[in-house]
């Protein structure tokens, strides 16, 4: 039996994944694409798509998985005006190697997967951890105080979602982000994929050492409490597909469980690093493949919804020669 | 540094996941128990929780993990008045023991782990399939009609979400599920960890025999297109966390890389299954835990969203002594 779910994007559109199984006869799939979400991305002109400058990409070389295999995460960091003193303390992090040797400590499925030093007490089960090897950070990193969890409401200039959101008055697209916002303030938020900076319980205590990324149902009661600083545009199943943490909260509690980083650059400093492409969200095409997904209708859906959760609207981002 | 990322609750809430680490001190500690999600579980009545009859789960033993350890998923199967058709042919297909043998064949990151008979054309990346060694399925499954997607409106008593919903005019918990509706209808969610009935381009030709669950943001756009028939209860991880498949919409494209289904029975015939509960959807608790949820406020959160995602208030479960 032929079984299409055809709904999500991959958060990457590399070029082959965009051809599906075959249906069940060519009238049907030229009728697809041009309604679906993915006929809409196909569809879109070259000048729609604006180049991701390598600059603004952190690369995560993890240890190889079991069987040798490299496993690369690739992150876009967040564009100003948000959350910049967090992304310029990550610049100097990543300039001072600082994010080399440190590991993955906690997976707790349905939330994040969280990377850190794991000699620091915050990346522990037990909250101990070995403080006498603890890393020291560089010199020179900013506390970013709380009123940088938002900016003002005018960097979301309008409301353009296509479906109601339960945290947030407005929502809309920035650039390529998705963001959200009130009378008086705009902020990038929660989903999946999403990067965001650990910190103690004080708001001003996160430095951008210790990170994570969502792993399933956008925690939107994160927004404005914890910096949003990039997403990952690739190698996602490489931190999504690691074994849960049997600890609470989802910590490792052996050490040989923890994912080693071996190290972290600007992708301006990877020689072999394909280029990346998002789909502007003021295009056209944008704004057709944003409907498209709230009004799901063709040979396999029956039924449109009307609407649809702005963290189920992946921006599309394409691999294209550096 | 200490990180609190205290928002999600674990989808299985057991007794010793209630600790968390340590704070600063106690009266920090007391005054979260107060508010939080957490807390207010921890302080529901006994008589608030509702035991699942264990003849509503359906107990899948995967082949065990490359370390030999054993790994068991348990799905509680929903609740008549939804569904019933496809639950129905499931304990078929269950009491045949027709799915023993089959296999998980499809991961797609930020969608759906997918488990059929992988002789089956819908379940090869290259939707070929060794149809010769195709299982026969039992004889008497129903053929469930379009109109099984929805139920009456009544079904849906009233609206008690907190937050809106782009998908539906209305949602709410029935006798423990999230469920949405409008005018005419109602019909269960895909959640995260929640479980459907592939098919194939006919709305009707869905059996049971090929399911699979959500892992990522909530696809609620197959709502009322696929069927919901119930929910990962406990053991999501091992699911959750297999890697992802290479092939288009996450197939597997090798046969060694698929993970072996040796067993699927109902949780009535499995002596070693622990008793299950979950919070009933029309406790104070319970409205207090999605009040919480909606506005979190304590030593970690400064600013409460003011509203929560359905898909985000995840139903409290735990296992009790059978």
């Amino acid at each position: 039996m032929q079984i299409f779910l055809k709904g999500a994007l991959p958060l990457l559109v590399a070029a082959t994944a965009l051809t599906f199984p075959a249906l069940a006869c060519a009238q049907t799939k030229a009728a697809q694409a041009a309604v679906t979400p993915n006929g809409v991305i196909e569809a879109a002109k070259p000048a729609e798509w604006r180049r991701i400058d390598p600059k603004d990409l952190m690369v995560i070389d993890l240890a190889p998985d079991a069987k040798g295999h490299p496993r690369r995460v690739v992150i876009q960091l967040m564009p100003a005006p948000f959350a910049q003193g967090w992304v310029d303390n990550m610049r100097k992090l990543i300039a001072a190697r600082w994010y080399d040797g440190i590991a993955v400590v906690r997976v707790q499925d349905n939330y994040v997967v969280q990377w850190g030093d794991p000699n620091s007490p915050g990346e522990a089960a037990d909250t101990n951890g070995d403080t006498a090897k603890e890393k020291t950070l560089p010199k020179g990193l900013a506390v970013v105080p709380q009123s940088a969890y938002t900016s003002p409401a005018s960097a979301l200039p309008k409301d353009d979602s296509a479906g109601s959101d339960a945290y947030a008055p407005r929502n809309g697209f920035v650039d390529g982000w998705p963001i959200a916002g009130d009378d008086t303030a705009s902020w990038p938020i929660h989903c999946y994929g999403a990067v965001g900076v650990g910190r103690d319980m004080s708001p001003d205590t996160g430095t951008g050492a210790e990170l994570y990324t969502v792993i399933g149902q956008a925690p939107r009661q994160l927004d404005r409490n914890i910096a949003v600083v990039g997403r990952v545009i690739e190698g996602m199943g490489a931190l999504s597909a690691l074994p849960r943490g049997p600890g609470a909260m989802g910590f490792y509690t052996r050490e040989e469980d923890r994912t080693p980083i071996v190290s972290v650059r600007l992708g301006s400093a990877i020689k072999d690093l394909p280029g990346y492409e998002y789909l502007s969200t003021t295009s056209d095409s944008f704004a057709a493949y944003v409907h498209a997904r709230a009004n799901r209708k063709d040979g396999f859906y029956n039924v449109p919804a009307g609407g649809v959760d702005i963290c189920n609207v992946p921006v599309p981002i394409r691999q294209v020669a550096r």
